[in-house]
C-alpha cells in the first residue's frame, strides 16, 4: 500500500493545473449569524464536470505513460466518480469505460456519455459488478482507477485544501463530506504537511454512519446498504483511506435526513448556490454542533453540484 | 428629468463599494459550443440581497442628505427592489417602508422584514397602491425611490457593466433583461460613455413584450397585466428609462414561456447557479439567434437569485 505524501501532492497539483478549475470560494454573512462561525465554502460544485472528482480522475489519467494511456481507463462507479474520470480521459484523448449498474439514472450515463466514455452495465449487485468490471479490463487492459482507495486520487482530492489555504488564511478547522473518505484523505496529506494546526472534520449522514463507527471502534466497519439523501456517501472506508481517517482526523460528526435536506435548502436559497445533499451534510453538523465551531474560521468543502433538478429532496417532503 | 452621467456613476460606485459585491464573472464550455458564443455570465444573484437592485437602491440610500436619512426612505415593490432597499437602508441604520399588495407571497414580505424594513400592505390594485403609498410618504416624510425610473437607481445600476468591462476584455455586446428598464438604462449609460462600440441587446419574454413593441413603435407603450414567469419583468418603461432604450439599446430580443424555463434548467444545470427566471431570458434569446452572436464576446447579466424553491416553473411542467 503505497501512502502518497506531500510531494506527490505538490506534483499532482502542477500536473492538473490546466484541467482542473481553482474554484472560488464564498461566504454568507446570514450564514455566519446562524452558525456562530466564519464559513468559507470552497465551491468544487463548479468544478470540471461539476465535482472535486475531477481533481482526483485528472491526476490518474494525466499520470499514465503513453503505453497505458493508449489502452485507456476503467472504474466502476454510479456517481460523479464516472463522469469526471470520462472527463479526465476526454481531455487527454484516450478511452474510458465505466461499469454502471442498469438500473442507475439515464442522466448518470448521459454524463459519461456527454464527455465521450462508455457505459457499460451490469447487474444491480457486487457480484454482478465484479464480473462484469473483470471481464472489461481482461478485454481492454485499461487502468483500473478506484473512486478513492487510490493514492493517485487522494494526491489530487488533496489540492482542494492547497487551493482552500492559499485563499482563505488562518484557518482554525476544515470539514468535508465523508463516503469512502477521499477527499477527507486529500484534506488530511494536505493539512497535515501545510497546516497541521488546522482542525479536520468528517461530516456524515447519520443513516451511514459507517466512517464515525468505524473512527470511534478503531477498525472499519462496513455497513452493507445504507440508505440517505447523500448517495454520494454510501460507500465504505478502504484501507488507504483509513490511514489517513484513522490518524489525521480531529472528529466525525453526523448528521439525520431532515437536518441535511434543511442545510441544503439553506445554501441554495442564502448562497444561490446548486449543490447535492451530500455537500450540506458538513453545514448540517455545523449548525448541529454550535459548540464546536464557535468563532473559529472554517472551511467547508462543497464537493459537488450534480443533482437531479427533477427530483429534490424537498420535493417529497 | 435628470439624465444621470459617466461622473454620476463613477461617483456612485465609489459611493456604494462597501455595501455590494464585486460579483463573480463565470462561463460554461458547454453553454458556448450551445450558443456558438463566448458567454460571460455577470453574477448579479451572487450580489448583496440576492440581485443588481442593491446596486441602485444602496446609492439612493446613502447619498442622502443626514437630515434625509433621518426620515427614511419608501417604495412600492412586491420584487427585488423592496429587499433590496431594505437591506441598504438597513446597512445605513435607516427606517424603510415598503408598500406591498397584501397578495403578495408571505417570502418576500419576510425578506423586506428580515432586513430590518416595515411592510405596508396594500389592495392588490394600483389605485390603492398608489393612496396608500401617498399616505405612507405624508405620515414619514419617507425619499421615494422609484425602482426604476430613478436617476440615483439607473447610476447604480450602471456600475453593473462598470466591473463588467473590468472583468472581460474585448466584449462585443452585453446582454440583460429587461421589465422597468432600470438596468439596460445603467448598462446604456456606462457602455455609451466607456466602451461605445459594444453592442446593447434587451432580452424580454414574449407574453411581456412591451418593451419590444415600444422600440419599434418609437414610443412608450405600456401593457395593462402581462403575465409571464418571468415575473421581475411585468413593469412598464418609464420616460427615464425609455430616454436611454431608445437611444443605446442595437436590439430587444424576446423569448417563449417554455424556451425561459428551458434556458433557466440549463443555467442551474450545467452553472451550478440558482437564478431567477428573469435571469434565463437573456440566454433564452441567445440560443434563439444564433446569427446575431456567433463568434461574439458576449456579457450576460444574471440579475438576481431570489427563487421559491418550493414553486419552480418546472415542478409544474
Amino acid at each position: 500500500m503505497y501512502i502518497p505524501d506531500l510531494d506527490d501532492m505538490l506534483a499532482t497539483h502542477a500536473r492538473i493545473r490546466p484541467h482542473i478549475n481553482r474554484t472560488p470560494v464564498f461566504s454568507s454573512r446570514m450564514l455566519d449569524e446562524m452558525s456562530g462561525a466564519q464559513l468559507f465554502f470552497k465551491c468544487e460544485n463548479l468544478q470540471k464536470a461539476g465535482a472535486f472528482k475531477a481533481r482526483g480522475a485528472s491526476n490518474a489519467v494525466f499520470g499514465l505513460t503513453d503505453a497505458q494511456a493508449a489502452r485507456g481507463v476503467a472504474t466502476h462507479s454510479s456517481g460523479n466518480h464516472g463522469t469526471c474520470l470520462s472527463y479526465a480521459a476526454g481531455r487527454r484523448g484516450i478511452p474510458c469505460t465505466v461499469v454502471m449498474p442498469r438500473t442507475a439514472p439515464q442522466a448518470k450515463k448521459d454524463a459519461v456519455i456527454g464527455y465521450g466514455g462508455r457505459v457499460v452495465e451490469c447487474e444491480p449487485s457486487t457480484s454482478s459488478r465484479e464480473a462484469v468490471f473483470a471481464e472489461v479490463v481482461a478485454e481492454t487492459g485499461q487502468e483500473f482507477v478506484h473512486p478513492y482507495n487510490d493514492h493517485r486520487v487522494i494526491a489530487g482530492q488533496g489540492t482542494c485544501s492547497k487551493e482552500l489555504l492559499e485563499q482563505v488564511e488562518g484557518l482554525d478547522a476544515v470539514i468535508a463530506p465523508i463516503g469512502g473518505g477521499g477527499m477527507v484523505s486529500g484534506t488530511c496529506l494536505t493539512l497535515s504537511n501545510l497546516a497541521p494546526k488546522v482542525e479536520i472534520y468528517a461530516a456524515e449522514p447519520e443513516q451511514a454512519d459507517d466512517a464515525y463507527r468505524s473512527f470511534k471502534a478503531g477498525h472499519i466497519i462496513a455497513d452493507d446498504a445504507p440508505e440517505t439523501v447523500a448517495d454520494g456517501l454510501k460507500v465504505p472506508l478502504k484501507e488507504l483511506t483509513w490511514h489517513f481517517v484513522s490518524t489525521c482526523v480531529t472528529d466525525i460528526l453526523t448528521a439525520s435526513e431532515q437536518e441535511i435536506v434543511d442545510a441544503m435548502k439553506l445554501i441554495w436559497k442564502r448562497m444561490k448556490l446548486v449543490m447535492e445533499p451530500s455537500s450540506a451534510v458538513p453545514l448540517a453538523t455545523i449548525l448541529k454542533n454550535p459548540d464546536v465551531f464557535a468563532g473559529k474560521r472554517v472551511g467547508v468543502v462543497i464537493t459537488g453540484g450534480n443533482v437531479d433538478l427533477d427530483r429534490l429532496p424537498w420535493m417529497n417532503t
